[in-house]
């Protein structure tokens, strides 16, 4: 069976070189037909490369040849890979993709063309890397009502805090050896502002509950301002920070979907996710909670989601995999500031003497966190469950106070 | 589509009770028609359950019935379990089970079965209880040579290794709160030894590496002989003692395969998995190490893995699943005793001015291990990597010495 991949980057030539050197494997694991790659779409040339002849510049070629049946989509972005991935549906090939950008702006639209032309369209690699974590949702997990989903969904920012965590370097200091790592892009923003990250939480809320979300209307909030007093107050209240994405199903049927940096216990799973690694923790009614764990980007981790798809798609070509994705619904978002949790608060009080009482006075119960070396104008503080808007409220009521942060307290 | 339960024991009436309820899920996440209990096979009636009016004594009602098309056998046991299993493949009617111990002694043969009438024989619930592991080995991880499983297998062994390590309780006290926590069974031999971890690994070993190991020649220890001197010690080594399902592909082609407790270091994903969770690590060549995590037994969570099967099947009804699951061949078995590794030891010693030369003359590097009220007469260390056998000769040739633990350090 024919293969195209498009774009031949990072995530393109590791599908390549997982598909050509893995024969055996893949036959003997489960495809029912030999896999072969016969175009790679690149605007560039690679002179040198073992797969130079295979290079093709107009995507034309791949779609008018019928013999090619599967395209792994690798190129990111929204244009032209939507419209490649449009053209490759319509023109009835299964196309696979690592782009999380597209699936999570554009699933709907190209799911809809994949079902009226009877074939898939796949995207396990665009959540959690290598993980395998969508096809277990969608099929392992059938018998579940899913409640919750909460994810460490991007290695950048988790390599960040946990030098934050265990050596103690700043944000600014970690992000440049996240640079020098590879871990992180010159522009780091989408990765530490939590655009990377709420995509994949827009993907995993769709087939989780059956609705998408655009990504672009979920709060979210990235790790910038987190600083090493907040690390060690979490410490003191024994939580690490973790950059989250959290889906849950409220009992009227809306989700409580954001992703922003949260205390996560250290008694959860997804506390002990450390460095560039991801994991996604799921709660169905009738399994509980089941956790997946591993590389969330990288070449070959990546290629190996995506080859995963491919396989799928070789056992299941003349056969569509129904899944339970729906459309766009932004009245099952629940405004995530009406929603009661647990916050963190740390203060910059000018007024050391009568803060304590104020502060008990606007909040009621207060769980009061030490630090070694806190400043005298420091008070830090865990609240009982309360909205955002009812935090911020007290909070306004509070006189010669500085609010230095203000992270929620996660729940899984 | 209609479905016959065999067995409505614990993990039976979850399955009744999931298909019964979930029927809008099931519809939704992936199952193309709708899914009916039929028939319960039991030898029990049960008067006044809502199901009683699907009771049956005679398993030809359901192998007779050609509306069945899906079989889920709950019963546990190797006879009747294959010959029902068997008889239902043959009548064309796909399997699915829990059942790990017919599944490790006669999953060759009921595949061969089931190829044979073009029907699937699926065992997600097997191992690991509702996680999915199994379906993400075969399919996601498709494009990738499986090169290490290593799981933590038994919830019961798991759950007292807990109460030793964090609440300081000997093996027999904390097996008797498992066993009042209906986390272990009267005779809990088939967990505190090992036998239901070893039916386990030898599954995840057929699936990974494509041939099968009987599971009563898989070398298997149980935890019966761990104390809390050895708890004590691993703690200062920055590891926990679990009991550990390990088949490793060696460079021969051979598999170092075992279930015995093992020095798992805190680092580890796998030291954090505790009480009666369970979690497999698995390391693929282009993957790297992904771990699945959650509730190894109970009735929902076996259960919700038992219909994540028959989902499967509901959509591949006309179609086989192909496992990379192959015969039984004991060549590729290496003999563990020469597999060198790092073991913990622990001894009584007599002659103790002696003791610490004669140790490091016969084995070179050793790592030395303190615990607080340690006795005068113990000796406990860490050995370089070194085979079993040549670890028994040294110590054999220490005089004075009463080794009381060897346990082997987790490279996972």
């Amino acid at each position: 069976m024919n293969i195209a991949v498009l774009g031949y980057g990072t995530v393109g030539s590791g599908v390549v070189e997982i598909i050509n050197t893995k024969h055996d494997v893949i036959l003997g694991r489960n495809s029912k037909e030999d896999l072969n790659v016969k175009y790679i779409l690149d605007r560039r040339d690679f002179p040198g490369d073992p797969n130079e002849d295979k290079v093709v510049h107009d995507f034309n070629t791949i779609l008018e040849d019928d013999s090619v049946k599967i395209v792994a989509e690798a190129m990111g972005g929204v244009h032209p890979a939507y419209d490649f991935t449009a053209a490759a549906l319509a023109a009835g090939k299964h196309v696979v993709t690592s782009n999380k950008e597209l699936v999570s702006k554009k699933g709907s639209e190209l799911l809809a063309i994949a079902k009226e032309h009877n074939v898939n369209y796949m995207f396990e690699a665009s959540v959690g890397g290598g993980i395998p974590v969508l096809r277990p949702i969608s099929f392992d997990l059938a018998g579940n009502n899913i409640q919750k989903v909460n994810g460490i969904l991007n290695g950048t920012t988790n390599f960040i805090l946990s030098k934050m965590i265990f050596e103690n370097l700043t944000f600014e200091q970690a992000l440049i050896i996240a640079q020098d790592n590879g871990y992180a892009e010159k522009d780091p923003t989408a990765d530490v502002e939590g655009i990377d990250a709420v995509r994949k939480i827009s993907i995993l809320n769709n087939l989780s509950f059956g609705f998408g979300v655009d990504p672009e209307q979920i709060h979210t909030e990235g790790i910038t301002h987190i600083t090493l007093e907040d690390v060690a107050y979490a410490a003191n209240y024994d939580c690490v920070i973790k950059l989250l994405g959290t889906a849950e199903l409220l009992p009227d049927g809306k989700v409580y979907i954001l992703v922003s940096p949260a205390l996560v216990h250290n008694t959860s799973m997804l506390a002990k996710v450390d460095d560039v690694l991801n994991a996604v923790l799921i709660h169905g009614d009738n399994v509980g909670d089941v956790m997946f764990y591993g590389p969330g980007a990288g070449k070959l981790p990546t290629a190996s989601a995506v080859v995963g798809d491919i396989v799928d798609c070789a056992n299941h070509k003349d056969e569509r995999r129904e899944l339970n994705w729906g459309a766009l619904n932004m009245d099952r978002v629940a405004d995530y500031r009406e929603i009661p949790n647990k916050y963190y608060i740390r203060l910059k009080v000018t007024d050391t003497e009568n803060v304590q009482h104020e502060v008990r006075s606007a909040f009621g119960n207060i769980y009061l966190l030490a630090r070694s070396g806190a400043y005298n104008e420091e008070l830090a503080f865990i609240t009982d469950s309360l909205t955002e808007n009812d935090v911020r409220a007290r909070l306004d009521s509070l006189n010669s106070v500085v609010v230095k942060s203000m992270i929620r307290v996660a729940t899984c």
